[in-house]
């Protein structure tokens, strides 16, 4: 997710087949269809917000709403219309400052301030924006586009996917940590209910492969496929649930330094953490903060939002680890992937094998892989379509906002 | 301004002519329409706004304008509607936590949270909000009140009219700070020309007398009028002009630290400024953000916007010093006060014979009284009649958002 | 003390009476000796120290005392001995980057460190340095010397007598910031008794002179003498006691926000304050760290080591409050000063024709009177025949390391 | 070096062979001698100190060097001679607060404070508790002991020799951040001089092995050793030099987010950085400061003093990349290795199969693998004979005070 301003740099590529080797959307037509479907998406999960849910930042990592709206229309805006439409006119060149997610060119008139601080441009505007660009684009994806283009049409409407992710996870904590806890809708979005029973995966030694093959997108971190050697485990079938986690609590574990890592556990006193993020004590009753308003805890969902330290201190308290994320890969087929992204014990690190494009595109790869960890499969903020067994999420261990869960091995 | 938590707690009194002997509001029309007419104020002042600019909160100083709104009906139906309407019913007991100015009291399921992160209660329902109060004080108003009554009413009123020089300068901080310079209105409200000539008022030395006296309102920290003594000094006709300061500017003012205290040199550092809060240096000229946008500097309006270190440092420069407040008041009555506070260089201390009224009420009296510094006379975002030659205005030395400026003394 | 800056300013004056019409001491001789008797005091008090505890500087208003013993070294040298003998050899050039209290003129080689960083030069340098340049100024006292000159040895010598009490407060906190707790000596320098009654002085209202008159030397933030107007008030003729403190503690001072700025109770609650510094609760017994290490309180001595904010909270729970300097000047030739420093509600402010000298010294004059604080009097820290009647101390409001004591007035 | 805790925590066991199956220390004549040894080792890197070198701690990651020497003693004391030999006496029963690394037991009483601010224990009372404490190991080796014993007797040898590199990256900071710029002494114990050719060593795909085998100690972290499947890769046969990177930083390596991870150039850009630590150009031309003080830059030695994003920085600029742990010990036996830790481009993670051992000792395990990453090899402060092929140095990413170098691959 973090990925965005690697995506963003690659979609500078003049030539060459970055993501894949074949796409498979062949025609205008189709991509034509995507591009609507994709961009529709983004504006109706906004449709239940008021104005004022648009405009805020309550943390530096949550970013407002129309923010999201302005930020992938600039993208298309930048990278398709401003360089492959001559006639082209920009919407507003003052936008270029306001939705680039980036800030190295800022001009000496300009006062920096965060997203959360500006009133403008008016959400309306902001909409006028879109549908200006959905309609520049809509025209030139008539003509016939070479697949320099579809590449970064592609790589446009991931990027569009990522941010609708970010869209629900943003709104879940600006709503959730507004005392008057507003619901966002009463669909229940997040509800998933685990199996009773666990059951225990076993995966011999040996020589596998993980990594993308095939047809279709995808994004360079996954490449390119190569062989790994793994010790015999066993990874479990389902995620662990609120019910487990309780007993995690109750029995003591924010309060037990041997459970957790160093950074953790400084993590844990310095904040006061005594449970996962949106989770309420009300009464001697646990509630939780979820899209439809504050419910009762449910024991049989998986437990969510934790972040790195939380799920290994869970781990350790259990007597086991969380998978790397090779053994997740290999394991994949054999386990329905939870709702909820999955912390694997590896860091975001490039594959054997990661190589540099030429030119622009390939000064920023691997710009985040340091002090990130990777997170597997995907949640249920996730865009239909978007993810895939390769697919390689990355987060700070730090963070809880997003929907993350924990899938334990041994 | 900063004195609302202490007007508050006043407002709890129970008996006791707080504020002065004799209310200037004789009977209850006179207080509906005074109700009504400053109530109105607020909103008109909002009206330019669009739903985005009531929610944030650039800077902590700075609170997002629904909560001016907010904040301000919150104080009558607490202090007034709640204690002695018997069958009041509240608008919503959560707004209570939002809206109130402390957070002493707050419960331990509700996350603190920053005002600007605040995007419920919506606009919509803050004026609902807004209604709903100012329906029930009017009838309220119908009946005979006591002197106690109206002390905290007049209160109110005045408490709200700070409020609306707040709006002023904090609409004006969140619209300066976002890069498309958006203006809230065409109409100039800061445009004051300063005359030409400077002149000289002589004050004798001598025994003087400062401190409210007469009928109608103050606030206690105008209390009591008591006798000082001055030496001889000169005082300044009118304010130093943004072309005065410009040339303060342009000789290395900002660079020389021998003009400055000590912690205004700090600040001037470690901030990097150059010039005061809102000027522009855009393709060497300078510019200006107003209420009505960009603007060129003009070189006879009263320089604006500078914090206590700056003030002083102009001062040191030319030679000269700000006035006391004492100074300041004795003199008031010789020269115009222009359309800006005026930094004296008196600290905020209590007048002496300054007494603590009995109960809950005296209990804040002073407390911001400590590291702040006296500003007089009042400003273009000043309530009409609201302020007067006593009037003591306080804030930190380091603040520049208000509408400050300088007048010399000698 | 913080006047240090300001001093080493004005000591490049060049012509003129800067602090005193008529100097004091009349030659050379009584200068040598007077020299002597002073530097050597600095070594005294220093005496007991292991190496080790020259060095460490446990927060930043507390300097290493190699550091005062070298800084007050290179103010001789360099305002004496580099401008005015002819042939002076500087001791080492590096020291003066080392021991200049300001770092200004920085260059591109030098590391910034802070003081408690320095472990070079040594204790053993650091004499040496001293020792060097004594021998130097003792050479040239038998010489005739200018008046100006003079003025700069006088200051000089003052200079020193400040950093002698700092060289007692920081030791103190040195010692009594250490889990050992070692003490420094066992001579009891801190103990002074109050008498037991305390009495009011009433003064009349009227006309009063405050401000230094006389021969001998003053700082120029004593000067001029000038009218003031008092109100009839009231002043103790002795310190709170230790006994009358714990009180205010043992009936809720430190957790009823009723009694405090709101500043102060910013600073109570966010570093969890509950009784003055140095003072600690063991096995329900009040200790206290002196200089001759850890002891039970002694109810009868005065409170020490308190801030304005605990000063005036405590002066808010009896009902009264703190005396103006101008009270207390007034009515000092009234009472016994008790050995601590007084707060007085009175901020650091240039008195009435407070004026600047010609050229560079005049530069800095008034740099620190923005958001201090008064105290009069004198502590047992401070250096016999140090201070007078009309002596302005100053310091921040949250400081309370020096020997603070709280006088009430009514 | 950070795996200190993780050792402490590890010699409470009580049973088992925990760090290899056979010791290579065979008898109590051996581990008296080899005690002595080691404990000597700390004493004479320490002599050529001046006492005040012994005190200051100028960054937190900087331990004063008295605080070493009592705290690897106090690792003897605390888990040695207190819990196996029946009548000893504890030397001071304050220490094991000031010696302990953890605060997490601190009583009422006690004082929290940085170890840079502790004046005492004086350098010679540490020195006393050394030999208090050798005296006592003395007298017990003479005796039979345990194989439990054994291992934490080795174990604290080896925590012994970590701390002594941490003496000279320490003292070489402390030194090296003072104006003075002392040299520590003249032997040049840093010069190491590169080969002019580097080659290529090439590595076939396959699978290979790596961690601990055979006797003699060991950290957890090397265990086990288990498979690994490479991809063909080349390694450097020497480290890059100050030469090489002296290219970098002309070419505008420094000025180029291209080359950066995104947290580094964060990193470079809020700390202003140019140039390794310790470098420092003065009149155009670049010194270095090393243990025998400022030296011109050498071309020929190994760069040091660089973090991981400096060292990611330049093989991306080179359009090369840095090993993996895994890679740089299959290759270990084809290339000497140098005197610096090797950066690599593995996060410190546990291997395959990494168990906890039962009761305290493993409770603590890997409570740093997260947000550090592996270096390898050794540097010049390493101890004789305390490294190994297998060994896995750890630290923070941006930190550079430790003997590191960078040796590329692709």
């Amino acid at each position: 997710m973090k990925s965005i301003g690697e995506i963003e740099k690659k979609s500078r590529s003049k030539g060459g087949h970055l993501f894949s080797e074949k796409l498979s959307i062949k025609n205008n037509t189709d991509f034509t269809s995507k591009y609507k479907a994709v961009r529709n998406i983004s504006e109706n999960i906004c449709r239940p917000l008021k104005i004022e849910d648009y405009v805020v930042q309550p943390v530096v990592d949550v970013s407002p709403p129309k923010w999201h709206l302005g930020h992938t229309t600039w993208f298309f805006e930048t990278f398709i219309l401003k360089p492959y439409v001559n006639d082209y006119k920009e919407f507003n060149p003052d936008f270029n400052f306001v939705f680039n997610s980036y800030y190295e060119s800022v001009g000496a008139r300009v006062i920096r301030t965060d997203r959360g601080n500006l009133s403008r441009p008016t959400v309306e505007e902001v909409y006028h924006y879109r549908h200006y660009v959905d309609e520049a684009m809509e025209s030139f994806l008539v003509q016939d586009i070479t697949d320099d283009i579809k590449n970064i049409l592609l790589l446009g409407l991931n990027h569009e996917q990522q941010h609708q992710e970010l869209l629900y996870t943003d709104i879940k904590f600006i709503l959730g940590h507004n005392p008057l806890f507003p619901a966002y809708n009463d669909k229940g979005i997040e509800d998933v209910q685990m199996q009773n029973n666990n059951e225990w995966i076993s995966i011999d030694e040996g020589i596998y492969e993980i990594g993308f093959e095939g047809e279709g997108f995808c994004f360079d971190n996954e490449l390119h496929r190569h062989k790994v050697y793994l010790q015999p485990y066993k990874i479990s079938s389902r995620l662990v649930t609120n019910e487990e986690y309780l007993n995690f609590i109750t029995t003591g574990g924010y309060e037990d330094f041997r459970y957790w890592h160093s950074e953790g556990w400084e993590w844990v006193k310095s904040n006061g953490i005594k449970s996962p993020l949106y989770w309420h004590l009300i009464n001697d009753n646990w509630e939780v903060f979820t899209l439809k308003g504050l419910q009762n805890l449910d024991p049989k969902q998986p437990v969510t939002h934790i972040n790195y330290y939380e799920a290994t201190a869970f781990a350790a308290w259990k007597g086991m680890r969380l998978p790397t994320e090779a053994e997740w890969e290999v394991a994949a087929s054999k386990f329905r992937w939870g709702k909820r992204w999955e912390w694997t014990d590896s860091a975001y690190l490039p594959y054997p094998g990661f190589t540099k494009a030429e030119g622009a595109i390939g000064e920023y790869n691997g710009k985040f892989m340091v002090n990130q960890w990777v997170l597997r499969g995907a949640s249920v903020a996730t865009s239909e379509g978007h993810s895939r067994t390769s697919y390689r999420n990355f987060f700070q261990t730090n963070l809880q906002w997003q929907f993350t869960g924990i899938r334990l091995a041994q």
